[in-house]
């Protein structure tokens, strides 16, 4: 069957819970109920404790880990994490059979795992994002149950609602203290925002808090608290920080970032909710932060103070906070040092869940109250579908995030993507794989022109006066086309679905085929 | 029958669950179980929100409040909060009856009350504390249901366990922005910690923020976030600054009072747990927060800081933690002025839920880890007994509070009360009402000597070299009742049980009857 963004897909699938096709971004509901909460305590502690176990072997013991459980990890230390590579060699060790593995994101570390998919420790995967050889190999191999792709708010709503049960959560903990009180701010491996791991903290049955850096009780800040940790386990490290923080963000020196950023910072100056107080999200890319560069100008001409920012945080923003544009930030992960030390430091910084950033079943997620929400894409169509999931061989490369999220919930959702990369044509007549719905994206701004998508002309309304040059979206993708000298032919795929891209509400937005041989 | 308390309880009791007798403070423990938690999100909200309404009425109606439902309330403006009058009055104009009212403490101010439990609008009441007419109103009329009488533990464990289950959460919000963000350190009724409201936020069906301080989005800081609040209400004034801020408790001038103090800071400094790093408790009466004040000059002496305090928090503590002699307070409830300013700018002055505090059935309460605790006591009994709950006439007019709570939790719980008050002994054989079971309690300090547990011969060991004046509860009592001159007669009661005093772990303490007239 065809859902409403225009993709073909099965109306059931093995291993998979039963289907509902995407309806539109705001067309299914919370059904009535209540929400999932973990478990009531399981042991009758001692007095004072007696949680922190010896090993990561025997916290698994002590968790109650049995084969086909799932259990979750949160990617908060990125490329730095050694916790997920590790309790997941001692569990494979105690030969625990049939997991599903749901951590908030995979990086290019967990690699590692892929023997433990095939040999059956593993049997399914859930998960923002994937790369590298992890990502080739679940798009081409076909699991037990299909992998499931989701954005950070369908995370942590399916948490929530209990459609993800993880009964074992295994916390990476930059400090925890004896008690279970763990944050994020302090420690050798600190990562700042623990956005993620707080869901699964607040949900998981049973919780492990693994850390580095095990301090007496209490700490402060706490970020999960003590009443949310069965166990504590002291390792020698949980990450390295180089890989924690992924360097400074500031900007790029591109110059065909540059131009992007510089066309993006003007359809935010005049679209329409450039104005005091206004909230604002910008990604992690280069573009997206130079963004918030000439952003900043514009702000201190105009004396125009934002309200907030959100998403994830680069040490940018913070430089805003410091210099009072930014009235607070919300973060739920600090993408570099800068950021993490901002987050210890400054009271405005404040750290939160991923689900109150952008459950979509809440009562009100942070993304609802975005103005500008400023994101990359890998390739973008005519239908303003946007792929940041596959490349162009069709490989699982990337992550949802809080893309769908953000975009949903903006106001005015502006995507920036380079008119080719190489020789290939970026804004085509349909994407690989739809990770974000072209009716929640507003405007493309390439380097070679900007398109506002015709749902909004309220905001083309806006732009004309700009300067900005304006485009039809097929006039964009005749440029592409022309400048990589074909239309591309499209990828020849399987009849294999290896994933599933589910919408932020649980519905199914696209499917992952493996790909043929060429 | 008789529970392990030996009171006298009965084997059912209309309109209350299926008892279960008090069976010793660490023997009943949690079922198995999820925990309870609110309702997925009831209305998909606009696009940004859309949560203010116009009146206390219109959001009575959009709460979809009916009769039967259970209200509650959180009780941090104490005495002059406005919004449990202001709302239940706005209810009953509406005709809604059956109502169960479970805030989370009764005030002086609720005397306003007793026409609505007359009328049928109120049904039932659940509390933690019962004080002036309404306390009598209740300790003398049956209502279709006994008042449910708890400790603050013992509410967050009934609440996240789902045996009592929040329809309707009105919270009275010193701060609260347009998409619900709420926080209590800012506003003209700012009242400090918000431990008791977070509890009721989190678990009820529907949340309604009360505010005289409605500003835009978003706050910082943020206490309860927004995505646990359905509706937001603007009204004139939401308290009396004058009542909420209990003036500073700064240790008292009476000299029984302080020579109380003196032995108890003796007791702590020799009981066997004065060292680097120790965790405290003082109740917010005279004698406990003079106890602090000696106590000082003792860790000022030896060096010793603590580690933490915890409870109500008061002016004195926060003194402490700006002097560096305790490193981090955390705060269910901000008792004084100086205490809200302090959270409000002291990073490392930390607040948290009253689940977090006390609850005995989640993974870890930060009682677990007291050291000590100096608390008071109406009357105390040779079995260790505590009442707080009833006076001489056995009317209900005090409040468990974290009493119980903290009680279990500390190494070492000291209960400082008088011998005598006016001509009434306050050591007896049995006391009125048990609050407290006398298991927990290791010391009572009276002004005339000290009584330690004899199930706590390690302290009895360790008081020896002190120079205090150690005797048996024996003695206490013999020498209360010659000082009185008689052995007290024993109140009478009447058959009708008015109220249940649930123990942290919702067994049957004991009842409450109501006294017949002299």
């Amino acid at each position: 069957m065809k859902n409403a963004a225009g993709r073909e897909i099965p109306t059931s699938l093995e291993g998979y819970k039963q289907i509902v096709p995407y309806a539109g971004a705001f067309a299914t509901r919370a059904p009535e109920g209540q929400r999932h909460w973990g478990r009531l305590t399981k042991a009758a502690y001692p007095h004072d404790g007696g949680k922190v176990l010896k090993s990561v072997e025997e916290a698994i013991v002590a968790s109650g880990l049995k084969d086909g459980m799932t259990v979750s990890f949160h990617h908060a230390l990125r490329n730095g994490d050694y916790v997920m590579n590790m309790v997941m060699q001692a569990i494979r060790k105690r030969g625990i059979k049939g997991l599903t593995l749901a951590p908030s994101s995979f990086l290019n570390s967990n690699d590692a795992l892929i023997p433990l998919f095939q040999d059956g420790t593993i049997v399914a995967a859930q998960t923002s994002g994937l790369r590298s050889e992890l990502g080739k190999f679940l798009t081409m191999n076909k699991l037990a149950k299909p992998t499931i792709v989701r954005p950070h708010g369908g995370r942590a709503r399916a948490i929530e609602n209990g459609e993800l049960r993880i009964d074992v959560a295994f916390l990476a903990a930059p400090t925890c203290d004896t008690y279970g009180n763990v944050n994020g701010v302090q420690g050798p491996a600190a990562c700042g925002s623990l956005g993620y791991g707080m869901v699964d903290a607040k949900y998981a049955d049973t919780v492990v808090a693994i850390t580095d850096n095990l301090v007496e009780h209490p700490i402060c800040p706490v970020s999960i608290p003590q009443y949310m940790v069965d166990y504590v386990v002291k390792v020698d490290a949980i990450g390295d920080p180089k890989g924690i923080a992924t360097g400074a963000l500031r900007g790029s020196q591109n110059p065909r970032d540059l131009i992007m950023a510089r066309m993006a910072a003007q359809v935010v100056e005049h679209a329409g909710y450039f104005r005091e107080g206004f909230a604002m999200q910008l990604g992690a890319g280069a573009a997206s932060v130079s963004t918030g560069l000439f952003l900043r100008d514009l702000m201190v001409r105009d004396k125009i103070t934002a309200g907030m920012a959100i998403g994830g945080i680069v040490g940018a923003f913070c430089d805003l906070l410091d210099e009072g544009l930014i009235r607070t930030l919300f973060d739920t992960q600090s993408f570099d040092a800068r950021t993490i030390e901002s987050l210890r430091d400054n009271p405005r910084h404040q750290e939160y869940d991923s689900g109150n950033y952008a459950n979509p079943w809440n009562k009100g997620a942070m993304v609802n109250k975005l103005d500008y929400v400023v994101l990359g894409a890998t390739e973008v169509d005519v239908n303003f579908n946007v792929n940041v999931m596959t490349d162009s061989n069709g490989i699982m490369m990337g992550a949802l995030g809080g893309h769908p999220d953000a975009s949903a919930g903006a106001r005015c959702t502006i995507i920036t993507a380079p008119l080719l990369r190489g020789r290939l044509p970026m804004v085509t007549d349909s994407v690989q794989t739809i990770s974000t719905p072209g009716e929640t994206i507003d405007v493309i701004v390439t380097d070679r022109g900007i398109a506002v998508n015709p749902n909004r002309k309220d905001l083309s309304d806006n732009l004309k006066g700009s300067g900005l040059p304006i485009k039809s979206i097929e006039e964009l993708r005749d440029m592409a086309y022309a400048l990589s000298g074909a239309k591309p032919e499209p990828l020849k795929v399987s009849d294999q679905i290896t994933a599933v891209i589910e919408y932020r509400d649980g519905t199914v937005l696209d499917v992952i085929r493996s790909p043929l041989p060429e």
